[in-house]
């Protein structure tokens, strides 16, 4: 059996563990805030390997931002996370091999080894938190493109610049379909500035009929994308992390099969443990 | 060297010549309306390859409409060709190997194998007619989908129901971006409902303001699409056919490798040709 450390970078938490080949955590977890400058990123990166690299193969990193195809850095800016921090250096932080992927890509994959597109042909995963991330597998491979940025969600919902995207473009998918899309959403719909996710969503469970209204817009936008998703890739499931059920009832009217992410939070380690043993080390 | 027998099926013509394994055309080429009824379609059919099929080591079909993987049916309707076309049975045409895909598909392979995206790793093909039909082409395969519909140009422009598409749902690319879409956006800006796509391209030719305005918004609905596209695939080149060089010299303001396709009117047959040899016989 081979382990990888796999370490999970956003833009608010990093976690960490020791996964085995079949993507089991067999280690405690460790959750530590994502630190605010590069220096204090680097310094948390090399303390946490130090305690485990002995006892791994491979160092297994799930990042925000897209990732080249040698899957040793961060192809451009990510937004949410310290200024300089896709010029970390990876390999340089461990003597072991060190792989790098997306954590939308790490997320699709651990759900296409051990969660709910496992099987598939052709699968899309939908990463719906701060931002939107997708990562897709066509026929037990992940969709790099020419540079390993393929599987952005930045297409247009709207082509008359309604809403800027932190891309920098307009309209785009991410802007509508995640959490700062949701918020912008309730903003408009109840012209109050101050309105929070939250909010909404306790508004939703409460049955009030301005808090759905709100929530159904957000979830057509999120079903909109999906159904350009499915015509361009005719895939056999589209996999949404952190879906209400009633968001998914809402969604499934589609002639689509979309299912609700099973491997959860830890995803994208496992994700990124899965894909070091598959493509990262031999 | 092998042949095929190359048949395009399209709306208005049906192309037809011997092809051969470089995808040069060896015989005439043969141009037929489409005709009306399904009988008529098959009884063309049939004698098109009672002449050739003793030369021929495969019949290829590049067709309207989305086609299976096992490349020998339609899934689905097709709207510009007769009804129950789509229930052809193709292998029943000829004694020899029949091999059939969808058309953008054909032209998508044609131009990666002899045209404009040779040698690229990630490729998209627009194919710009009454309709939008897409191919995209990864690592030397056709991406097929689930069913074989991958590639469905129908992801929204809008969400909030502007234009009916011909698929049935609302805002698709393809209702902004084919000549059907040119027209409906000519009629909306001049607020003239017998203005042609004929009157555009010559009123753009002759300088008219109106006309040139008309054919910017065309061409950004295009680039639109074709952003989005590239955020999804990061391909190395997207291929547009039939585009005039005003509207590529457009396009190129964004940072994607727009190419012309070079295969031109005949590239579904060659794709097709070059398909069935690659996929289709052995």
């Amino acid at each position: 059996m081979r382990y990888a450390l796999g370490i999970d970078v956003g833009g608010t938490k990093i976690y960490s563990a020791i996964i085995d080949e079949n993507g089991q955590i067999v280690s405690d977890i460790e959750k530590n805030p994502t630190p605010k400058s590069f220096d204090e990123i680097k310094q948390l990166f090399k303390s946490i390997i130090k305690k485990h690299e002995k006892d791994v193969d491979v160092i297994a990193f799930s990042t925000c931002g897209a990732v080249n195809n040698s899957n040793n850095h961060i192809l451009g800016s990510t937004g949410n996370i310290a200024e300089g921090y896709p010029d970390m250096q990876f390999a340089e932080l461990s003597a072991k091999p060190v792989f790098v992927e997306n954590d939308a890509n790490c997320a699709a994959w651990a759900e296409y080894k051990i969660g709910a597109s496992k099987g598939t042909k052709v699968s899309v995963m939908l990463t719906l938190g701060t931002g939107v991330g997708g990562g897709i597998i066509i026929k037990n491979e992940l969709l790099k493109g020419q540079n390993g940025a393929a599987g952005e969600m930045h297409f247009k919902m709207y082509s008359d610049k309604r809403r800027k995207c932190t891309c920098g473009g307009w309209d785009c998918f991410e802007i509508y379909a995640s959490g700062k899309g949701l918020k912008i959403t309730a903003e408009e719909i109840s012209k109050n500035h101050d309105i929070t996710t939250y909010d909404v969503i306790e508004g939703v469970q409460k049955g009030d009929s301005l808090m759905i209204e709100i929530f159904n817009k957000w979830q057509d936008d999120i079903t909109n994308g999906i159904i350009g998703l499915s015509n361009i890739f005719d895939p056999d499931c589209v996999v949404l992390s952190k879906i209400q059920d009633n968001a998914n009832k809402e969604i499934i009217t589609t002639p689509i099969v979309v299912k609700k992410a099973v491997a959860g939070n830890y995803s994208g380690m496992i994700g990124a443990a899965l894909l070091a043993f598959e493509k990262g080390i031999n």
